[in-house]
């Protein structure tokens, strides 16, 4: 596996996203969104999303030139019009309006309808927290998880953001409700390896552990089965009405195709640091004190993108090189 | 099983509640969330429930007399102290002050410490929806769920609640971060029926269908592995850090002293009724509309309850005979 330095993948990919029209300044936050997700070990939505998004650039999909538009402010609550602009850029625009509407009001949320996929959620997680702020986010996504009690993908994977400031490293949990995405199935098939967990159902609609046999049949398992399947109908429910924008069922279901999603963006104001700070500590202290089970380490949400990060800060990012040369080369 | 008339479920309550000591009015509307409930076939949080609420009266653990109060306003979002009263009185009252914030700011957020248990969190998700706003709501719990690679329970089960109007039946998810609460793992056991999916582990870290198994090891499996594990930390930090209450660590982990519990109640305005109610239709109707897998019925959040709802008003609410005689007898 090539590793770069964390400054040159920012910079490689910035100076491709001016040679396809970005403004300078938007075009280096994209490339910086882009860039961390590799960095944090998400490459799946970092570089090697990279050329999709390109693609979808190219085919009209996405507009570089795009900025959100207000739609509706009712105090603490504004509706934003995403124009079809890159995902990442209309995410990070509001929860930064988020952010400002909690300064003012103590929280404040931001719903966003035709936006594109806004690759690595966790981001705007981490922007949060940097900021201070309790993040919460989550967007809809194409159909690609079957109901509790069906075969044919209509709920999202809907992923869902949570973020806690925390001067020691920012808590932040980052989930789809799929048990596994397609991007892990895939990584295990690759490796040959089973699955740690039944991850979806085979053609004969049997739980399995085989990636394969998941990918095949397209059914991946909801987290907590009915569960999962409920909160995955709710966020979409919730992010579509609120929004006014298109629900899963109205997204294409194709991923090169998945465009015009819904989005909601929460911050709620901690109170004071100091206080917020010791709860926090104390939480993750007495979590960390937990009687192992000899299977694998407790970890908490965040943990390991802070270890990836150092790590990869220090030797370089992993990068694939087939995308690599891809933006080398754009 | 008994079944009684809903009002006389509501009326014995109430009368019971005000020779304990509560205000007619606020023993009223106790009643009410304890009989609805059971009506709504929760009576693990109903009925069934009475008699430890009493005996936590009586031991000076829930105040009769104690109302929330504010603690600090910051526009949009407020902090209240529960003063260990009721913790249903207290989820009402908190609800209803988010959907009033609303209606000011379009959003509105209550956090809310030194509660007590909140009985059926769908109750405040329902009240959100009957006011036409989006509830989303949150309490953390006593340990009793384990982290992922552990064996003792620091987690709590952190049950969350999402709720959306609908003029044709409200859609409100209440689910905790377990698989199965302890009250469901009993049904099955005294069934003597095995669990639909892995529940937990056994003593000897196996996961398992045996309900009897996880009651004796204390592991419930929390939903989605590793990634319900995660959210239920969040759940619990998010409502701590808010309230400036107790985390779950901080809460005696013994169902009868399980108390200074903290949550969190949130509501949104939804926009136009009519849009609103035109998006929740299709999104129903595109979910019902799936390819059955021939195990079990699709069904949305909300669904089997407004089922349950209609048919115990017709016929009766179902009541275990001895907790009906403990509210008649008090």
């Amino acid at each position: 596996m090539l590793r770069v330095p964390y400054r040159e993948l920012e910079d490689v990919l910035a100076g491709a996203l001016e040679r396809l029209g970005f403004e300078p300044e938007r075009g280096r936050l994209c490339a910086r969104l882009f860039a961390e997700a590799s960095l944090d070990g998400v490459a799946s939505h970092g570089l090697n999303r990279f050329p999709r998004f390109v693609q979808m650039i190219r085919r009209g999909l996405v507009d570089v030139a795009a900025r959100p538009e207000l739609v509706e402010a009712r105090g603490a609550l504004e509706r934003w019009d995403g124009r079809r602009g890159p995902g990442n850029l209309n995410a990070h625009a509001c929860m930064n309006r988020a952010i400002a509407l909690a300064r003012g009001h103590g929280l404040g949320g931001v719903a966003l309808a035709r936006t594109n996929h806004w690759m690595r959620g966790g981001s705007y997680g981490w922007q949060a927290a940097e900021a201070g702020v309790i993040g919460v986010c989550w967007t809809n996504t194409m159909p690609n998880l079957p109901a509790w009690g069906a075969v044919d993908p209509r709920l999202g994977n809907n992923p869902i953001v949570i973020a806690v400031p925390h001067p020691d490293g920012h808590v932040v949990l980052d989930m789809a409700m799929s048990q596994f995405s397609y991007g892990t199935l895939e990584s295990y098939r690759l490796r040959g390896e089973p699955l740690p967990v039944d991850g979806g159902f085979d053609a004969a609609g049997r739980p399995t552990r085989d990636p394969g046999a998941i990918e095949a049949s397209a059914r991946p398992m909801p987290i907590g089965c009915w569960k999962g399947a409920g909160l995955a109908l709710m966020l979409d429910m919730a992010a579509a009405v609120l929004s006014g924008g298109s629900a899963t069922h109205q997204i294409a279901a194709d991923p090169n195709e998945e465009t015009g999603l819904s989005q909601l963006f929460l911050a709620l104001d901690p109170g004071p640091a100091d206080r917020a700070a010791e709860t926090v500590a104390a939480i993750l202290a007495h979590l960390h004190g937990s009687r192992p089970d000899g299977r694998e380490p407790v970890r908490h949400p965040g943990q390991r993108t802070l270890e990836v990060r150092r790590r990869n800060l220090e030797l370089g990012v992993p990068v694939h090189p087939e995308s690599w040369r891809f933006a080398r080369e754009l």
